[in-house]
């Protein structure tokens, strides 16, 4: 059994320091309540809701170099896997990323590749496959926000193995809480996805941080509005029984002969 | 605007006549209707559970040779589309199909491409990507049952210019009324679902026939149980605004380009 947190908290727009001092104190209380693996929402070092360059260009951090990185790295050193969205910077270009950390060391990051609304007037969109990483036997594969609306990534996540989807988010639409029941069921996966609460300038985040598991069952749901650390025991390894029916696997009788539209450029 | 009718009705196994005098009434009952596009259950001329090939055979029918093919296409004429699923036979082989005849013409059959349950052992699959009609300057997607849970076909459909996905169902799991919401949101399209009632030897279909619009609102729900001819008014073109935000177009912010995995044979 796994004990998998999400972190339910309300980052600051333009308080860098602030959305330190935030990231600190969840880690802290995350630490005590025996979590092995950790969600943040989106974007945690920056807030969301940018007005400037300025604004992006003062929270972003290279990983690796980063006080949000160092923090999430120590954090993971007993043992355990961390999955957080942060500004990132890479030389002059910043990105809306999601960094993994696992027993000490940087695992990985992905960039999101769907952007949302502002999102590409500050970032570059990622040019990778959203990808699935190892822990303590089990698989996870990871996804930012906005990805939801993209049943192509949860599938390829499905596909290359991942038994419980990290969806580090900022939701201020109102669908994807039910779109993660559908991604569940149409590939028996788990799924938790981390939001964030509170307003930025002229946008309401919808909070409902959720876990839901390979049959679609939402196992927790958190509030629309409180910070909130929602802590849930989970076996991966009941992602692997792909059968929908005795008769059908979800993944197997999938006719990817016919699909090839699905990968036209035009 | 559309005037479309989803025919919620009781199919009996191995009764060929009474099917084909339940189709006859219920085709009569939406004449008077002023529907324009109908869109009966899957399997519509020979029940769902079948025990023997025997009683496949019996109630097999060649497009443009049988009974139900000439009931549809008489229905057709005045103008009007039909969409129903029926157990199709090609010399040898048979087929879990929708035929569309509109205007008197017979206008496509779709073979199912995703069998589920037992149907491997009656069925062939089909071998053909999901086909768009255009009827009345607008443009319709067909799928059937199964294929629900496979977010692939949705999106072939949309991205093939559908605005309404036309969906002959026999359902009996739990979770397709709530994943066409999703196929609604994340392709911005109508569904329209007409499923069956009733038992059927160890099957129970789930009626709850529903239409959903491009914004994933449930337009109607059918009962249960009960026999009901759904009729809704819709404005297909609604579905050609794929913003979901002012910035976000659900098809054109796709990245087939980092999608390749969903093609892999392997």
């Amino acid at each position: 059994m796994v004990t998998l947190g999400l972190a339910q908290i309300r980052p600051h727009i333009a308080s860098v320091r602030e959305n330190l001092e935030l990231i600190e104190n969840t880690l802290e209380q995350a630490a005590g309540r025996g979590i092995d693996v950790l969600v943040l929402p989106e974007l945690v070092n920056s807030g969301y809701a940018f007005k400037s360059e300025e604004e992006v260009a003062a929270s972003a951090e290279t990983v690796g170099q980063g006080t949000a990185s160092a923090l999430f790295k120590d954090w993971s050193r007993l043992g355990r896997l961390i999955v957080a969205g942060i500004c990132e910077r890479i030389e002059d270009r910043f990105y809306n990323s999601a960094v993994a950390f696992a027993k000490g060391e940087h695992i990985t990051t992905y960039r999101k590749i769907h952007l949302f609304g502002d999102e590409a007037r500050w970032f570059a969109a990622g040019e990778s496959e959203p990808p699935v990483i190892e822990f303590g036997g089990n698989r996870y594969g990871i996804m930012v926000c906005f990805d939801w609306a993209f049943p192509e990534v949860a599938r390829i996540l499905a596909l290359n193995g991942a038994q419980v989807i990290l969806h580090p988010a900022n939701l201020v639409l109102p669908y994807c809480q039910t779109a993660m029941v559908t991604r569940s069921i149409e590939n028996r996966i788990f799924t938790a996805t981390a939001n964030r609460i509170g307003n930025e300038r002229e946008l309401e985040f919808s909070g409902m941080s959720q876990v839901t598991d390979p049959r679609g069952e939402i196992l927790a749901r958190a509030s629309e509005t409180d910070a909130e650390l929602l802590v849930v025991e989970i076996d991966p390894r009941l992602a692997d029984d792909k059968n929908i029916t005795q008769a059908n696997d979800v993944l197997k009788d999938r006719r990817p002969e016919l699909y090839h539209r699905l990968t036209d450029s035009t």
